[in-house]
């Protein structure tokens, strides 16, 4: 199969989205070297207990690792079952006496489970986490850089009252940051196991006076932990939330690439993906400039948030496990794959990320003069007007009708004047200059940065 | 629409499998009963800071809950705006002096999320999970009266090794109980929000100087707080994460319940439902006696888990938010309403759950002699073997094709006869019976119970 | 339950979404009756050939349908088992020579699935079809009226190259008609069966020489007819590609609502709702125009799309059946109902739809000077330039960065010039007059709604 | 990126799952081949009509081909646009005279949907499709070789009455043949464009005075025609209908292996999966047979049956397009990938598939006895009993708690006697012969083995 290229490949992961910093953990390569860890941490408590010499142990600690996965394959061909042909090339490497000791007590599910809990455990917390945090700040940066910068606020695409764009992008800030934490706690609890073919420790009750301690130094060896029970597998639910936590991180972010791809409608033209000199819009429309990443992205999250079905699916294996999540199994790290490789495309746009201040303001000025009839209707209200959303709403429709605005209107009706001459001056400046009802916009998105840059602080490493 | 009984109904959530102790929080009439909780709520934070008199609070107060639901839907005909009517309703009941502080400086949504989040966390805590709890405790009862129960451990719906049937069902404990402490978890963190029209606390800070304060009294009130951020809409994770733990406890339950149907089948016929004296099992077969609530359960399953796709889909609302999650936001209270129909009928059959120790001595008995190759290799490898598993698959291949048990053509094979003298007579005592090849899992049973009958109890009011 | 009202439901389908015109087959009192036609035909076809008399036919078609749905959940809570108690219902009604031919040789299956296929026939056939076909009539309607109304075209959300919005139109009269075609097959695919306890005509041929012959039959008395196969349930693919229409139709309805929420945008607006006149766009800002009906729309498609999942994980069922689809199975009939009731709601959009021409010319406008970039290409290298499009590219480039249109640097560029010399002059009038350049998008309108119209004419009743 | 094996990838797909044969397809490389492959169809049409001499298109046939997808992805580094990187190393290796002619008028998207539509065309027609019916015929030789083996047939995975082994069989033959009619269907109605960046033809309207006819043209040298509509992207519904129909067949196979490997239990062992001399079970338990191939088809169908949400999900698109799809859109062939993958496996273990008949008739004859239920009812009801079905149920109960069986304590009964003796003695030999109780299952199985022996004829190349 050498001579292979990435374009002989069919899942979009294996060549344009494929992410090489994530080789060290997702590919089937990867995948045997962490299993070939596990037996190698199996064997280091066997010495440590004396079940077999620490000479043994060395062995098997050197000459396990040189078992290559086309080894492995080649075994496979006769035994067909993986795991024992792992076994079986890591035995062929050690002495015959080193070799009975290879695997002794553990089912391949043992191996198996605890090395893709370390696998995507440690992909999380190199690759994808940290990517996400660096996404995070960027989110933070441009909040705060914004965070005056006036824009009216939307709600049903319709133009509503005005906050400030740094307030929009705090948003994403706050959501993004609680998916985080969420995520970091689903990896430090994914679990390992050493519990034998039933879960029961029967294998290793005929070594082990007490076989859980045997399991916990093993899983220690290799950072975990087991859970409370488990049957031949390791209880799915540690995965279907880290899984999860995946997919909650990558709808946060598939609503800000949705959000931002309008604002670059080119009617709206807020915001925009900075742009490569020689970089093509269309094939035949050459002067396009399209929210490609932004739409690429959703693409993405379109494809592997409807993934979680299969954890939910994965969560029912009968009696002590059928196997029938083993192949859906294989395909759970796209998940994660998916998410870092969109998150580090959302990275390059958010490191060119053009706001268009003036178009914000333009935007905002055409609705200007609608926009007091909240203010105004609570400050009628304040002022004592028993109906004032009902007055203000039939002086809205009044104004839509007429050439003259809002306040003119409310100026010249007779019923509104007691109330409207009650409001206090300060407060009614507010109605003059509409751009200042903009609430605590900008404080809230300096709180909103300030309180996730701290409660996010421990997860970096 | 009087005279309208429960069959002219279409959702099967109203009819076949509606739970009356859900009313008071998950019909129409109660959500409306809740927003006018909402409304009154502020009403009181108004009057503790003097933006009203207590004397209109206390009118607000009472004249508030005494709106019907169908005054309501008649107004609602007019305004075509259902939050809105609820308010004008209020208003209506109020004097004219009162009327003005009603819902002010709210928007619809902050009292309609804050409203839906105390209905989510109401139901959860008093009916969802206690009830949850409930089948938790029997599931223990269940493991601990069975945990020296010897039964063939399955995997791949084959015989594997020995267990106790208590060890089966201490799976259930510790998967349940783990789901149940994400639940309770979840529900704990549902929130509410009063922060404007687009989240920027534009109103209310024409009010008060600090309208973050504001939104924090008037949430304390209703026992919940806010997030960090919001839109016009609380960020929907937290009820993203809501529903996925319901959907995980329903995912641990669904397998439960597939696992017993398979236990239940005529040639296994280990355990089973109890039956009620003149049910009918089949319409045309006077003889069945079927796994109905069982299957039951796992059809609900099937209905409700999809659904955790709009959960995902709702994450994406554009801007400071569209209103396409609003309808789609009426139907997520069903998730937990089919849980907690599922649950009860588990609990039913969980109190007159047959199980059939002779019929598990049976089956066992019938692979006693296979079983004892997985001890035998490892007590051969033990003993020195350094091949230990491929001899004993030669022999049990043999033994297949022999009349001969494995344990007489392993007396017989001269190749291991050296390796198995060395097997310390007490060991071998477990190759002549190895219904005592059950590992720990007695003790184990035990464990898990303990220790989930000790984490859950602070779940318990 | 009386005096029980629809705000005491839980599901909005059975209350906010409800639709009266299909209570006739979707609630549960409906499907007793329909699940009673069933019963009723078996007795005409036992007359038929002799193995009851006419006259006792005659009784039990006369009393069967007298039957209540009260009665049956009576008897029910003896039976445990709906279909038995229904049966046990009828056979309380007849004679005692009567009584025995009722069910005779059926399994509950057979009624109940027959009944059910008949149901989702009918009120496909007699509501959401004709609903649905009605709407599209309105979408030729309004793509014709529009078929030369000047639209930019958007792709990406940016201004690409002129269409009319009639042919944008015509895009969901296209869309949608092809998946009425399909409902319309899939409808007339829906199965019944008549095959017994486990499929093999077991117990009718005690009676009949051929049992398929009787099955034929009786499923013809009630307008069906058998598939190939049976087990104890009809095979579970004719409901899910009935499903699956059903979503493929909600599907191309759900991305006409959310185009139109966005031409509805306020920076855009060309489109939209008509609004009642007291109607309330916000609580609180009395001035918002929201498109409230596209948005829940667009909520109903998210809630009810994912439930193709339940259908796809209802295709499994062990052996002769599992009842594992009969709880599932009871929600079949909401996606219906839900599609149902987005077309109503949208059908009284369409029929008040607002579309300003002038402001879609405006929006237009401000691209003009762009759009020529295209046909430029074009008529560039049809004028022989060899790289036409990098040319065009460039331009483009420099025409930002300029004050000066493309057309004037087109006109300075000396390289150019030789091409641009050899342009038909007829061709070159387009880049004076960009919004002559829509291709044939009048005229494919016309083609379109004409194709189908006239393909959409069979299913019209 | 060589030295790359198909272990350094992270796909399932791209290793394990990976199919030789639809490597022409599915890659990237292909996919580029394909679009290549539209190109020169373009020029093609253009030198029929004149637009380009035939040497130029002469040319271009020649040299486009020899584009690698090497090339494109460097020029890509540039464009930052495939497609368009395409077209350009396209131009760079032909004449400049040609060069202009290379995808005229046409939109990256004309190309790349009608490429991919023949991709997924043309593995269907000649990979998927073949192996598709390959396994049916595999269905029903084992259908037609086991029609006459007595099965006990099951509900509830209850014991019900009997059947045939080929009878369950050919369940699956119908299903499986009525899903590959909606396949084949679907494949035939995959449509292509070349409607250009709107789909309104703006571009070759500039060439062409019927540029529909010019679209056609190119589609037809491709095998292909164009959908009623287009925008810039073919209408989605042909690809849903496509992704559906292979899903439909893949379910009716994951119902087919769940039974299998149900029927496999050690308890029941009726049938097995054949088992090479040196593949290892488990690599601890060295006795285990698993049905290890069914459950890996049941993994693949969890992981790939939820793909159906993304395809709706791209159902929607704004407006003439966003490019949220694109993304989305290249793990489309995934499903049929993986489905074909699955069916070549099914397709060994049908080759080596053991039925174990002495073991059926055992299981049969452990319920002989309250099988006769069923006939004994319908039998006493046809000799006059007027409740039959419930004489029948309290003769059952009593049987159960007795030591006599039904047949004896029926004897005995003096309220049954009179009804009893007028069964005719023919049909009362079915209750002293339950065997016999198999309705038309032999029968029937070849008549549904004929049917769609022959329905599925014209699918065959």
């Amino acid at each position: 199969m050498c001579g292979m290229n990435q374009y002989q490949n069919i899942s979009p992961l294996d060549f344009r989205y494929r992410v090489p910093e994530l080789e060290p953990y997702f590919t089937e390569e990867a995948g045997m070297k962490y299993q070939i860890m596990v037996e190698v941490a199996i064997a280091k408590v066997f010495a440590k207990h004396g079940i077999c010499s620490e000479d043994l142990y060395e062995e098997i600690k050197r000459e396990a690792p040189k078992v290559t996965v086309e080894e492995i394959y080649e075994e496979d061909k006769k035994t067909k079952h993986t795991p024992r042909a792992m076994v079986n090339c890591i035995q062929k490497r050690v002495s015959k006496e080193a070799r009975r000791f290879v695997h002794l007590t553990a089912t391949s599910s043992d191996v198996y489970d605890t090395a893709n809990a370390m696998r995507l455990r440690d992909a999380t917390k190199n690759v994808v986490l940290p990517n996400l945090l660096k996404l995070e700040k960027q989110l933070i940066k441009l909040a705060l850089q914004e965070k005056d910068t006036l824009q009216i606020g939307r709600t049903h695409g319709q133009h509503a009252i005005p906050i400030t764009f740094g307030f929009a992008v705090s948003e994403y800030v706050s959501r993004l940051g609680h998916a985080l934490l969420e995520l970091s706690r689903a990896n430090d609890n994914l679990k390992g196991q050493l519990s034998g073919a039933t879960g029961s420790y029967n294998a290793s009750s005929l070594l082990f006076d007490d076989p859980e301690q045997f399991e916990k130094e093993v899983l220690a060896e290799l950072g975990l932990s087991p859970a409370s029970h488990s049957t031949q597998i390791v209880e799915p639910e540690f995965l279907v939330n880290h899984t999860h936590a995946l997919t909650l991180a990558f709808g946060v972010i598939a609503n800000f690439v949705r959000d931002m791809r309008q604002l670059q409608r080119t009617e709206i033209g807020e915001i925009g993906e900075g742009f490569g000199k020689k970089q093509v819009g269309s094939s035949t429309m050459p002067h396009k400039r399209n929210p490609v990443t932004f739409e690429h992205i959703e693409g993405l999250w379109k494809e592997l948030m409807p993934r979680m079905m299969t954890l939910y699916l994965d969560q029912t294996s009968e009696h002590q496990r059928d196997l029938s999540n083993y192949s859906s199994g294989r395909f759970v790290f796209e998940v994660a794959h998916g998410l870092d490789s969109a998150v580090r495309r959302l990275q390059s746009v958010m490191a060119n990320f053009l706001v268009d201040r003036k178009r914000m303001k333009q935007n905002f000025e055409g609705s200007k003069s609608t926009i007091i009839a909240e203010p105004l209707y609570i400050l009628l209200a304040m002022a004592g007007h028993p109906d004032a959303h009902e007055a203000v709403r039939k002086l809205t429709l009044k104004a839509e009708k007429s050439t003259h605005e809002v306040l003119i209107l409310l100026a010249k009706d007779r019923a509104l004047k007691t109330y409207y001459e009650k409001i206090p001056k300060k407060k009614l400046a507010i109605l003059a200059r509409p751009e200042k009802y903009i609430g605590i916009a900008s404080k809230k998105t300096e709180k909103v940065c300030r309180f996730w840059r701290k409660q996010l602080k421990p997860l970096e490493t």
